[in-house]
Order: structure tokens, then sequence, then C-alpha cells
């Protein structure tokens, strides 16, 4: 099968390795020449055969949406845009309204796999009409992990970057887990050996998982990580998936935890804690420390 | 009434003064020559008319434990042993049970009113039986405010400092709740000025309170609390709140936000933050933020 | 003065009364005939000298941006339309960007005060331009308390719903703390008299408010709340206080956590203890409980 | 090696099975007669050669306390006790200084693995002196998972039974994360099937694990739990972990969230919520339902 796919970062340049290994034809598009295939938007398009799939891998946002325009003006009827990028839920509807109204269909792929899908594959979700996503499933196939999980059709358009979504919402709460267990454990005196604790949990336990083999893994680099600073970003889909608990009326209480725990990390001195140190000084005469 | 007040620190020494100004006799003991009335807790004892009533003011934990334990030796059936200070309602029983083997009547004073207290008055929040506590109340109407409020007596022995630490525990999720508030207010451009609003929900809002007039007593003295560390100690109450809401599996999440709150306030840097980092690093060569 | 009040309920039927009470001249339209001054919003207007204020008192959403439509085509350049609905803050620059093509003013005022305003006054939150807010501050007068508080201009469009807003999630997490423990201290034995203990905490306490007072009052009526259900709507404002804080990555533990208790109590059965009991089950063989 | 084996019950009974089939020799009591291998547990003393190893596999608490009790008068100097229940982690110091006045060794193992541990293996985190714990090496590695993982000593007395409760916090938050995903994609309409997200999610993704796989099979058997009731006991665990990071001053707030989620499951109707409902009645006149 024939691809187009604009976007050869970190992300589409290893998904073009992947699924040219699995036999398919894919032209690639970059700003950056080294790495791209052709030498515009335009030069993509006209080497794909009709009816052509167009999958963009660029940032959410502006990024993706300056894309989705210009790929209006140049497909055709019957086309078919996959936008696997980050992109908020809410955006897709529009996305396909806006190339729907010019005979093109509209895919959304969220994509999950980070540096480790090229070798593994990418766990994909998917949402669209069934009549958009069928004619996709060969590069599904070949992006996909091998066996039976992995890729699923997870509803109408929106619904493959809301699962996503919501993946890396129940992402943040699972890393959450780990780390205060793992703060509990550093912070006593009884357990020598945090580390080890952590790689017997790796089988037997009912917190098996992945994500355990990786905290392991960076405790062998770094037993008490003690290189790192604790500081952590959030990417977006945690925010979006709080948001989206609230427009529902869902109560996340671990999810938001973890993702409040993330902002507060970020910040050199908590200003809410300047309140209540204040308070406390008003009331109790309570000593507060001072910055100097 | 005559009492014996031993603990005669920032709190005791101002309720020795509250008491006397209303006519009351008091004979207080401290470990400080310079504050005490007598020599020792014997001379105390010796210059009361029993029965007498003892109302021991001093850290809780081994101070007040020694100090019962010495009271216990020196007093006679019939009297009362009164702890004001902020033990904790599981120590009371025993306490109760210490004392009433000698026919030593035992009372617990939940109080609150910080530097405040002396000029308004402190509220009791008072455990123990009727027969020990009802002789107490010229004491109790001494040290509270004046008008109907500010003295209760909650129940058996350990209500009054249970009643107290509960008092405490919603004094943690209010402070927070202002906290929280000013720290978006300070964050967003629109708003130019947070001081002010504090300043106008003192009258016709809901959430017009004394804390909210400390509130804006602290952002007179220091408008952006530039002044303070985001740093903040807790004084064991928040954390018997929560201990005792696990005990009876009543779920109290806003007010343990709170204490958890203060407790990451107090952490250079967090652990649990650094194994997010270290997590995001491993899975997704996230960029970490490494200590030099 | 003279102000045209379009929206005659609960809030705005008060508002017209107290401040008629002052002095002003208030023109009052409402759909409902029975309580209105005028019948249409044309006539409203003509009866209004120039230049008119206009304040606007329905409900946020739809009803708001209708009204505010409807102002645009009838008012003239060098009028004033006052939002003091329950608006969400993002809406006022739009609201102020439409009106301001015309050359019509827009101020957003956040009012508490609820069933208590006509007597006791109702606070206000407002933003705007000095020019558009200056002179209505007769108004303002009228209707906040009598002594200093209870009014502040806190900043440009948008400043006094998004201070109100604030406001609100303030209250969310105070009513929070007040009802964490009053399940606790209902749940323990010690105490006899929890009704008592909210009583006494009103004068003398860290904790005293007027919320508080309200507490005591609901207690007076039915002790233990029997009649009641545990079931508490959200009115919006703190959905919005959550998602502005997300906007600005400012962690908000308390005021969230209060948020998810009001929406997990409208929940007959919780769907995601249902997956945790579904997995307990899976693995530990732990019985569960069925619908039947 | 020869083991002595107390409490035949779900865990101890297919402990004994996959011990056996090890090669080792198992005497086994309980007080049910019919699994019991012998007849008291002065026999099964006897039974053993010195020096003996007994391990308690009772429930955490009065039961484990008194075979401890009895144990300490049957066995002699050298033997070793092994307490593999779920004793909180403060038992076992004092467990350990109890049997060390006779000189017999104590070790504290935390087992997880649940009805999968017969076939799959049991984890194991084991407390204790080297000297006590190195001699038992053969039988944990009979009732461990094949492979490398499974197994650790974690430190002194108490560090086995602190790395299991460790263990079961982080459980706690792992499951309460799915549990909040996916009712956050049952509530949406654009996700058509929310099992097979889940399932899709079982390789590729970050937040693979075996939770995830018994969620699926749960799912399997009952696509939308409507089978089940939202209501989740808690064993215990997960309350020490909150009291041990109380007690060492580490927020823990994802942990504690999914506890209190549990506590707040299990109560048909509750009563903060009902103060929430009074107070919004009290100031908005907002409706309450009432209980008929």
């Amino acid at each position: 099968m024939q691809l187009g796919l604009i976007g050869l970062g970190k992300m589409g340049g290893n998904m073009r390795e992947r699924i040219r290994r699995a036999g398919h034809t894919v032209i690639g598009y970059d700003r950056n020449p080294e790495v791209s295939d052709v030498k515009s938007l335009e030069e993509l398009v006209q080497q794909l055969d009709a009816p052509r799939t167009v999958w963009v891998m660029v940032p959410a946002g502006t990024a993706t949406q300056t894309v989705i325009d210009e790929l209006k003006d140049l497909l055709s009827p019957g086309d078919t845009v996959v936008d696997g990028g980050n992109s908020r839920w809410t955006d897709d509807e529009k996305h396909a309204a806006e190339l729907g109204i010019k005979g093109i269909g509209f895919v959304d792929a969220g994509v999950s796999g980070g540096v480790w899908g090229l070798q593994n594959g990418y766990a994909l979700m998917v949402g669209g009409n069934k009549e958009h996503v069928e004619p996709l499933e060969p590069i599904f196939e070949a992006l996909k992990p091998e066996g039976p999980y992995g890729y699923v059709h997870a509803g109408r358009v929106g619904a493959g970057h809301f699962s996503k979504m919501v993946h890396n919402g129940i992402e943040y709460a699972m890393m959450q887990a780990y780390a205060e267990g793992w703060e509990l454990l550093e912070k006593v005196n009884s357990v020598d050996n945090v580390r080890e604790v952590f790689r017997s949990w790796q089988e037997g336990t009912v917190i098996r998982s992945w994500l355990l083999d990786l905290a392991v893994n960076a405790l062998d680099e770094d037993e008490h990580l003690q290189k790192l600073r604790g500081y952590a970003e959030d990417s977006g889909e945690g925010r979006w998936t709080v948001e989206a608990a609230i427009d529902n009326a869902v109560p996340l209480p671990a999810i938001t935890a973890s993702l409040f725990a993330r902002f507060a990390s970020r910040q050199d001195d908590s200003p809410q804690m300047k309140m209540i140190a204040a308070l406390r000084n008003q009331f109790g005469g309570h000593a507060v420390e001072s910055k100097e």
C-alpha cells in the first residue's frame, strides 16, 4: 500500500521505517530537507495514486491545523487524511468537517509507543467512519505490535484521540502510584534496598507492569535518582483528561492528584504555601521562614 | 475559685492572666522560676484547698505524661486534673484510668485561641464526666469569650481533644481553600489587585470569616507575601485527624490534601517527582533536569 | 441615578428593591409581565435617558448572549451594559468586544449574597475600564453591604467574574472542610453532641465564619440532617475554577477534591468502584456485591 | 527441606501444594481437621527435626498473635518462625523480640499472588536477620515464580511486611487509575467499545500490565460490569500505607485518594454531602433532595 507521511521527527521518522519494513511504500515529507523524500506537500500529493492516504504526524495545534488547511486544497474527493499527532479530540470533529466539505475523509489516530515503537510496534487507537478506517488497516497492521493487541477502532471521529488521552491520564496515575511507593520505601530505615524490592516485584505480584520494568531500569542507572531534579513536565493530555472529566461530571481523584503533583513540582516556591505560612503566623504567632 | 496551673508559656501565661482578671485565684507553676508562683509541684498542691483542681498546660506527649504521673502521687481522691494541652485524644482514656485508680478525676480540654486568646477569650471543647466537668465551669466561664458561644461539654473523656483535633483539621482545609484561591488570582493577568479582592470579601460574601480577616492583615503587611517562603509546618492535629478518619473509614479528601500540601512544602526536592521524571525519560526520551 | 435592570428573578427582583431603597430609579424588565415595569426591551431603553446603564441579570450562557445581542442593536454609543449574572469570565472579553464595536461600554460584575442580599447587601466584584466602572459607583454603593467592605474594582474586563468564580471555588472547599469534620464527629462515639460542638465554635476559634453560623442553623433545624439526601449539585463556577487552574498550572487539591465529592454524590452507583470490585475479584477471588 | 505450615486456608493450602511439588516436606496444621496433617501444634512441632522452621499463615492480629504465643512455648532455641500473613509491620519487631528472648528466630514475609499463586508462583518480600533468612531460601525458591524476579530480602525485621504493604498501596492507586479511565470512556458517546479499547492497550502501550489483563478478563465476563455494585472493601494495607506516610511526612495523594474512594463506595448516603446540601440550602435557597 502507498502512504504519504508528513512530519519525520522522532516519532514520524521511526514510523516511516517500520511501515517500509512491512513492505509498503511511504513518501515522507518534512520541512527538514535532509530527512524529506520530497520537496513539498504538492510533490508528495502528486506522487501518490488516488485515492490517496496522507498521515499527518506534526505537533498538535497550529502546526496540525496548517497542514490540514493545505491538504484540504491539495487533495481530492475520496482521499483520506489521518491525524496521528497528539491533537485534542475536540479538534477532530472540526477537522473532519473542514475536510468533509471537499469530500476528503478524516481519521484520528492516537499513537503510543515512544522511543520503543520502532522495535516493539506502536499501539494505535483510531476514530472515524468505517469507510475511511478500513482501507487503512494494512498500515495499522504494519505499525502495531505483533500479536493480537495494540490496535482498536474505538469509535467515531475523535474516539481515537479521546482514548489515547485517557490512556495518558491513566499513565499519569500509574506513574504517580509507583513514585509515591518509592518515596515511602526510600524514607524508612527498615528497608535496605529499595531498588531490589522494585526489581522483585517484576514477577508474581499484582503490580507488575511495563512501567515497573522501566522504573527498575531507571534505578539501575541511578539507584537513588540523585542525578535528577524532582521536576516533571506535563504534555497536555493529562490536563485534557481532567477537563473531559469535569465536562462529564466524572470524579478523577487519582489522575488529578497526579497532574497537580507535576504542577507543584515545577514551582520553586509555592505561593499557596506562603499564604498558609502567613495565616499560621497571624493566628498563632508561628514562626515563618523568610526568604533571606 | 482556686486553680493550680502548670505550664506558663505563651498559652498558659495568658490563661493565668485571663482567669485572674475574672476574680479567681491562680497558683501557677513553671520550670522557669521567673514566671512561676511556687517553687515546685509539691508546693503548688500544698497551697490549694481540697478538693483541688490542677490544669496542665504543657506540651503533649512525654511532658504531659510526666506531669500527670507526678500529680497522681501528689493529689488526693476527689481532686481533678484538667489536660488543656494538645494531647492526642487516645491518651485521654489512659490518663483518666491512671488517675481514676487513685480516685482523682480527669477532664480533657481542647483550647483554641492562640495569641488572641487573652484579649478575645479562648474557645474550649471539654470531655469528661459531668461530676468532674461541672465544678470547673467558673474557670471555663472565665476563659471563654463573652457571649453565648465558645464553650462546649462535648462528651465523655477524650471528646474535648477529639473535637479540638477536628477543629484543627477543618482549619487546615479552610486555610488551604483561601491559599489556593489566592494563588490562582495572583497568577492571572486580568485581576490587578488581589489584596483588594480579598479585602472586599470581608462582608456580604459566603466566604467571610475570621481567617479571611487574618489573610487581609497578612496581605496588608506584605502584599504579595514576597518575604515568606512557601513552607508550612504541621502541628500534629492534622495528622491525627486523618488517622482518625482512616480508623473510622471516613473519606476526608480536602483535609488530607491540605496536610499533604504542607508535607510537600517542606521538601527541597520531591523524591516522587524524581521517579516521575525518570519514568518519563525511560519511555519517552523526555529531557530531565539534572541536579547540576 | 437611573438604571435599567433586565431579569427580575430571585436575585434581580431583590436587587431592584435594594437599589430603589437607596433612592435610585430602576426600570426593570422581565419576560414575566407580572414583575416587569415595561413591556419590552425597546420600551426599557426608550425610558432611560442617555447615557444609559443597563444591568443584565439573566442566566449565564444563551440567555445572557441573547440579551446582549439585542442590547447591541438597541443601545447607543456611550451607553454601558453590566453583566451581573454568573457568566464565565472568558465570555466577558467577547461581550466587551461585540458591544465595543458600537461604542457601548461593558462591565462584568460578580455578585454574591444569595437570599440574604436584600437585607445584608450584595458583595460585588467588578471588572472593566475605569471610564465605564466609575460612573456606576452609586449603584454599587446601593447594592453593597454597609461598611468598608463588599465592593472591589478587581481589574479589567473579566476580572469581576473571575474573582467571583474563585470566591465560589474557595466556598466549595470551605463547605467541604466543615462537612468532613462534621461527618467525622458524627461517626465517633465519644462526642455526644456534635451540634453543640459546632455551635461552640462560633466564637473564639480559628474556624469561625458565616458558613459555620449557617451550619449551626441547619443543625438546629435537623440535628443529624436525617431529612436530607447526601446529594449536591454544582453550579459551574467550581468547574471553571478547576479549569482555570489547569490552564495556569496551579495545583488546587482541596478545591478539586470538593468538586469531585459533589460529582460522586450524584452517582447512584459508582462505575469506577465497579471496576475496582471487578479487579479485586479477578486477582484475589474477593467477593463482590451483585446488583440483585 | 522440612517445613511446618500453620493455616491451610485459600493461601496456605495452595502454598503447601506448591512447596511439596518442589520436593520439600511440609507438615501442615489447621484447625479444620479435614485439611490438617496433624492433630495439634504440639504434634506438628514434634514431627519436625531441629532446628525447625514454622511458617505461620493465619489472619493478621489476634490469630497470628495467639499462634506466635503458643510457638514461643513449643519451639526451642535455634528454631525459626516465619510470619507470612498480612501482619502490620509494626507488629514484627514485637514478635521478633518476644521470640528472641527464647532464642527463636523471626522472619516476616509479605506474600503476593492471590488465587494465581499456585500456578504462577508467589512474590515474596522478606525481612529479618541474614542468619534467619538464608536457611529458608530453598522454601522461598519453591514458592516464588520461575525466573529472576519475585523474591527479595528487603531488610531487617519488618521490611518484608512493610514492602508488601507499600506494594498494596501502589496496587490501590493503579486499580484506581484504570477505574477512573474506564468510567470516563464509558461516559462519553464517541467511544463505542470501551472493552476493545482496554483490550488493545495490552501491547505496545505505556500502561500495559497484569492488572490491565485482569481488567480485560473482567470486561469479557461482563462488558459494562452491570452485574456488580460499585462497592469495594479495603484490606488494611492501604490504610497502613497512608498511616506510614503520615508518620514519615510523605505526601501520598493518589494512593490516599484511592483509599478514600473505597470508603465512599461503602456509604449508602454520604453524611458530608448532606452537610454540603444543607449549607447550599441555607445560603442560596438551593433545593435539597429529601429522603422520602
